[in-house]
């Protein structure tokens, strides 16, 4: 049987890159352009890119219906993200987009607004030695690691995490410097399934290791939904007393008319 | 030994009883009033009310580090309540502020906000019968109820209800027209403990019955954080390389400068 | 791109098919062999069958590493299904091969043994009518499924249904007598993922149900994981300091000689 | 108001303070008697002890019944504990008995029996540095405790650890060594909940720490449940047409005789 490749659509913020010197030896075509690059290695997945700087941050209605999975990069300009686009991204995602927030993305509008909590941590930029644990043998999102791997360099990202318990813990970090970190986590919000994925400095060439483009590429395999989207995502349908699924007379008092919306 | 009694405050949008003869004649103290009185009757609980109309709500920062749990009815107003004092609710309940989210308050700013979903239902107001099932005996919210019970007439809510998948699941309802609800809920955000209700029509004598009242107050009790509040709960602390919990010298590239805020 | 099908066993009691006229004559096959024409329906799937009576009740160690997914339908004769079977079926499991556990399969060794739990519930053989309700929409599960779809007649499952809270919630029912059941819920137990479908009760012809049958479909999908199964699933490795993932010198007192194997 | 007493059980295996004179030397009266020290400095806990060697383990069924919490230390006897004991501790926490289950504890017969998993892990016995991280700040169990504490030795116990997803992640541990370990992790098992606390060697003064003396009293009063215990636990009671909560006439076949019990 064949199967139709997946849509992964990866936005990046797209500031360091032409704001600073070191990241943009790093990722001279850009952060997002390296990402969608180790997407693409699989023949499975279509990547293309979107950033800040474009209209609507390129995240249009259409855009949004025409990717199965969006990735998010941001780190300096969170607040420069059209509060507009962040509701559109979040209703795409309860309607059954796949989202992938990486690294720094951990304090994006679109990540607060899906978690409901401070998605705070602690934090430190020091190039120190990171080790990646599989927690979770065999989860897709593992697929073909190895139980651990090292990150020579990464900007240290510390309990506690102020997310919601996870739905699936995938893997947790080790740092160098003593502290640890749930640094592959996953939830779902709605249709939508979510990943986030700690590491992913800008001044670091973490999205050229082998290991972290093989978890991208799992992690847009596993958020991907088939299904179509939920129309309405949104609405409470009033279900009136002759439409119920079984017989039912109505009685007693009531607040609302006949055939009323409910309050929002 | 003696502890202390647990402080809760009973948020209500006092709409209904103002303007319902209805529902003025169901709870003609207001329904905040019904449900502070239901909760006095655990003399462990010390019971306050607040409303839409008071200043800033009475839902001010004095107010909120004073109670251990909020309990939250609204329905028709919910888009009157300030966005500030939204956000005020939801940072004391990361830092362990007790919520209890009744009835239509599904729809609620603070609780699509700690959600992170719509927080959608179906829904239909008939008087039907709805029987309240324990799924989950001796929890402490399900404390002294029997298997299920019978609320006569209630408004019908049913799934698909757009949460989250709860923490855990202590209440799923059956509807005489033929739908199923899960009407007891448990959420956590950060060093807060969440509750939603289903039952609580405005029109229906729901807070005067007495499982309905025995389970107002488990709830509090379960919700209630003995703990100190968490100060400055969605700080991002830097740890600097010489404060890390490791000896760690610091290499490679930087982004930021020492001392440095992160990005928010 | 193409992928292998999945390949899926059904393990089949095969008492009352041969004990009971009223079952032969809705299953004249046997169930297993029913429930295997409805995978097969699917050209992604492959169904083969094994039941009870064969050597080792067909679960061989060779038959369940050829599998991807196995499901399970028993009843009357859990107490005949060896412990030794049973045994090897769960780490089957937790190496990643999935597992659905079907009806009164709640109260197969397998399932009590994965899940830590007594799966008791309430119950009614009455031929009422059930009605099952997605409550997680666009959930792999709940694929192509309307947002309820009803059973003229099926067994009374009633909660509390004694099981640990699900990763994942798909479906509650409503049943005609008054009770609730969450009838479709998942679990993960090391890389194996397990799915709990109450529908089946071996007089009705629930199994002919195409809604049914698509649930089932759509659960093998879910359930398989294309990865290897992990080797020496409860292994616990000594990991000696000379092969620390960071340089480590030995200290202190110790109560194991080097090499030891741990205890049991 | 004033509350009863937790009453609370320490199971030691008692082996090694027996055998060996490093272990006797750190737990001069055993390693279940400073434990039970440990919890009998919060004036709310009342703690006994229980020892393998004692009949039944000292874990009769009125033992069961009388406490609220059982706490759990075993490591080179785990095949010695009677199956029949380990059934009686299952149902004494479906019912309603809190579990704490120490270190070594994770091979225990009976937290593989409630988890369901194979509760393995990698290890190491070199005396080196953990420090234990509270990723839930505010939970109960963390009450008190400082972001993080070091123990200068420990045994090293790293991922994958064979459990569940837990209900909660309350502690995860950084080693000298460069592994990481989810160290304090609850679950609920019926109305039982469980807590699994990693420190603990046994030729190490960890029990004489002030901290994790705070852990295990925190963990008692968490794991405490006020309510009467759940009676005939694994029952799966029948409810006749005639006692159905809706007016329900039988129809279409039966297998079952009238007032027939189920199949277990």
């Amino acid at each position: 049987m064949s199967t139709s490749p997946v849509k992964a659509l990866v936005w990046g913020e797209n500031f360091h890159e032409q704001e600073n010197k070191l990241v943009r030896e790093v990722y001279p075509d850009g952060m997002h352009a390296c990402i969608a690059a180790a997407l693409a290695e699989d023949p499975g997945i279509e990547a293309a890119t979107a950033t800040l700087q474009e209209p609507e941050h390129g995240l249009t209605a259409e855009a949004l219906a025409a990717h199965d999975v969006l990735l998010w990069w941001g780190h300096a300009k969170h607040g420069e993200v059209a509060d507009e686009v962040v509701e559109r991204v979040a209703a795409s995602v309860w309607a059954g987009m796949g989202l992938i927030v990486l690294h720094s993305g951990h304090f994006a509008k679109i990540f607060k607004r899906l978690l409901g909590t401070p998605c705070n941590l602690s934090w430190r930029e020091a190039g120190e030695k990171e080790r990646v644990w599989t927690v979770n043998p065999r989860h897709p999102i593992a697929a073909g690691l190895p139980p651990s791997f090292v990150l020579p360099q990464e900007e240290m990202y510390g309990e506690p995490f102020g997310i919601p318990e996870p739905l699936e813990t995938v893997f947790v970090s080790w740092f160098e410097g003593g502290e640890v970190f749930r640094s592959g986590v996953t939830f779902r919000r709605g249709a939508g399934s979510i990943f986030y994925f700690q590491p992913g400095h800008e001044v670091y060439p973490t999205y050229h290791d082998p290991h972290v483009r093989q978890v991208l590429r799992n992690a847009v395999r596993w958020a991907a939904n088939p299904q179509p989207r939920i129309e309405k995502v949104t609405d409470a349908p009033n279900v009136p007393a002759a439409s119920a699924p079984e017989p039912l007379t109505e009685r007693g008092p009531k607040l609302h008319a006949a055939g009323e919306e409910g309050f929002k």
